[in-house]
């Protein structure tokens, strides 16, 4: 395989996708069913057809591209990511995946691979979920868990569902039923991602494999106390929302620090409420993220978190409301795709390490039905979601190569 | 006097006044340089000019009333409060004082006093700091305490300055400097106002007569740290603003509690930056309020805050900025007039006691240059900066009946 030739394809697709943003030189802005998302979703298909790929875009707006096998009973063998980004984020977040798999598909026809399952290069429409607070809408489709009902639900700012924002881009939402893909029919998942952490790029390891993408338990907490002055009321006359609060957040990210098994714990969010620097609060509300790859830890934090509540809010004499807002379960990737990634970094002399994924990706929906592989790629100071993300093309081409032989083992099997 | 007419003006005048809120049905909203605070002063004018009075807005946006002395030479007798209020705050709060020194101006006429000092009523601009983080803008600015610079200094949550909200409202801060009164102009101060504590309502006293305000100290602490993703930045490697600033926070209220001599200390405004459930705060803002009659506990809780946030802040990783937003040292008011209103307290029956005043008023700021009385009236349960805050319009009227009786001998010495 040429490396320079895979390096120079995948740095012009993905310069030339940097085009389709809402926010020219301020990150890319590529929301879903937008103008931007339009002309990414054409410039894939232009790209798919130049591999000599058979190319179709479903009712949910994913575009996919169809290198035959010569047994079509055969589960297909599916690689790519999603071709949506946040607000002002970077160049390679999910998109880089898609051109990986693209880049794969080019490969194996170079090489005359004769497939025996279909070979499918997938971009997904709306992972992030950034317009409508939702995600994984995409790879959600193709498993049949997406309605018109569900369309209508979720709205953007402008009070636009997802419904219309479809019609408008061109679909039919009443339709998105037809995006799912029969059971069974998926054989394998891959999908490649830079990893938007700091590990790779600070231990300078070239590939992660990703052996686990982590649960999550996330909460809405309010802590009610009694608005008063914060002058006359004598100390012992106070139900200090904020200072019960700030009793059991300070303690929250040690509780994640002392699992040792990279559990993380995050506060993102606080809202005192008035909010008046003279005025005792009558209610604090904060966000609790947690995330780890056992469910045990999760289970254990959130417990400390409903411990500590009852204990600083009871002291305090107020009360306090938990809401969970997200519970996802860690998915375990597939342990024999790793052991063959794994086999292919020795052959190639590329330095990997095994890890989880603390972000959610298109891997952690199909993940939890079809086996599944994920590979990490480094970004620099582990920034993401920002404009100044960044990836070096030569590490997306490692990426390629890596997938392509490991497809290669998988379509020709 | 006629205590009935007295009662049923100052109610007709507070309740007129309820109008003028940017949150009908939640209390008083009546933040410094907006439309409910030009509404209230306009109001205030027309009862000035009602009352027979001189009306002059200066270029704070104070409102006086001026009954002329035959004796210009005297330094004046000036008597006030403000017609600011919190947010979502009470009805009487400052404001109730304005209309009893109004009150008082109607009284010295009705009773055909000749004064031989003039006798100034005072509407104050903004003591609460509400909207800019600051405090007792109009009183401060009558003693030349601010300036052009101050009014670009402070900003509100949208970012607007005091210069800017000033020139909105139709003050030129230009020409700020030009409110600060002639050195030794004013005689005396007089303050009516609600205790906005519970002492007087729990023991049944009618009247406080404060001998001493508190001192504060107040500050708005930023800790910088730097945003990444939630779920891919591992915990050692995280500058998480949160995590370091409420491992401060969490402590400071009960470093009031441990001098056990009514000290107070209080964190109500908390601002996570960006603010993302998902995202680790780049910055968490805070205030800190700290009061107390003896300067050495302002100094020791000031100090350990300091050190606290060296500590934690250090540990995280991070830097942080400490802004001293306001430092007044208690104030002791003036011997002699507490002793007149001790006397008219008897003549009259009404139950008095002597009290410190938690709260900071204009008598605070004035107090530090001014021979200054203030006089405290019951609020229900204690309660205040909030919509249940409740005295008894009689009880102002005892107040307007006392401060007359004290200026009336202010005013003809």
């Amino acid at each position: 395989m040429n490396k320079e030739l895979m390096t120079k394809r995948i740095s012009e697709n993905l310069e030339h996708l940097k085009n389709f943003t809402a926010t020219p030189n301020k990150g890319c802005t590529r929301l879903p069913f937008t103008k931007e998302a339009r002309q990414a979703a054409n410039y894939l298909k232009t790209l798919m057809q130049e591999a000599g790929l058979e190319v179709k875009e479903d009712e949910a707006g994913n575009v996919f591209g169809f290198l035959r096998g010569t047994d079509p009973s055969l589960p297909c063998v599916m690689m790519g990511s999603h071709f949506d980004s946040v607000v002002n984020g970077g160049d390679y977040d999910g998109i880089a995946g898609v051109i990986c798999a693209i880049e794969v598909a080019r490969q194996i026809k170079e090489k005359n691979i004769i497939p025996k399952r279909t070979f499918v290069t997938a971009a997904f429409c709306d992972e992030e979920g950034m317009r409508f607070g939702t995600g994984y809408f995409g790879s959600g489709a193709i498993l049949g868990n997406r309605t018109p009902e569900y369309c209508r639900t979720f709205t953007d700012k402008d009070d636009i569902t997802i419904y219309d924002a479809m019609k408008e881009y061109g679909l039919d939402p009443e339709k998105i039923e037809n995006a799912k893909w029969k059971d069974n029919s998926i054989g394998y998942f891959l999908e490649a991602h830079i990893e938007q952490g700091p590990v790779l790029d600070a231990e300078k390891i070239e590939v992660g494999l990703v052996d686990c993408i982590v649960g999550i338990d996330r909460y809405m907490v309010t802590v009610h106390g009694r608005s008063d002055h914060a002058g006359t009321t004598p100390m012992n006359m106070r139900l200090d929302a904020v200072d019960a609060a700030t009793k059991v957040i300070y303690k929250i990210a040690d509780w994640a620090r002392e699992t040792n098994d990279g559990s993380v714990a995050t506060v993102g969010y606080i809202k005192t409420i008035p909010g008046g620097m003279n005025i005792v609060a009558e209610a604090c509300e904060f966000t609790v993220d947690i995330r780890s790859r056992n469910v045990k830890n999760l289970e254990d934090i959130s417990a400390k978190l409903h411990d500590a509540l009852e204990r600083e809010v009871g002291a305090m004499g107020g009360s306090f409301d938990i809401q969970n807002k997200l519970a996802i379960t860690p998915v375990h990737l597939h342990k024999p795709m790793l052991n063959m990634m794994e086999e292919i970094c020795k052959k190639h002399n590329f330095s990997y390490r095994y890890m989880h994924s603390g972000a959610g990706h298109d891997a952690l929906e199909i993940g939890q039905v079809v086996p599944t592989a994920m590979l990490f790629v480094p970004s620099k100071d582990g920034r993401s979601h920002c404009m100044v993300e960044h990836t070096e093309y030569s590490d997306f081409a490692k990426a390629a190569l890596i997938m392509t032989e490991l497809a290669e083992q998988l379509i020709t099997n």
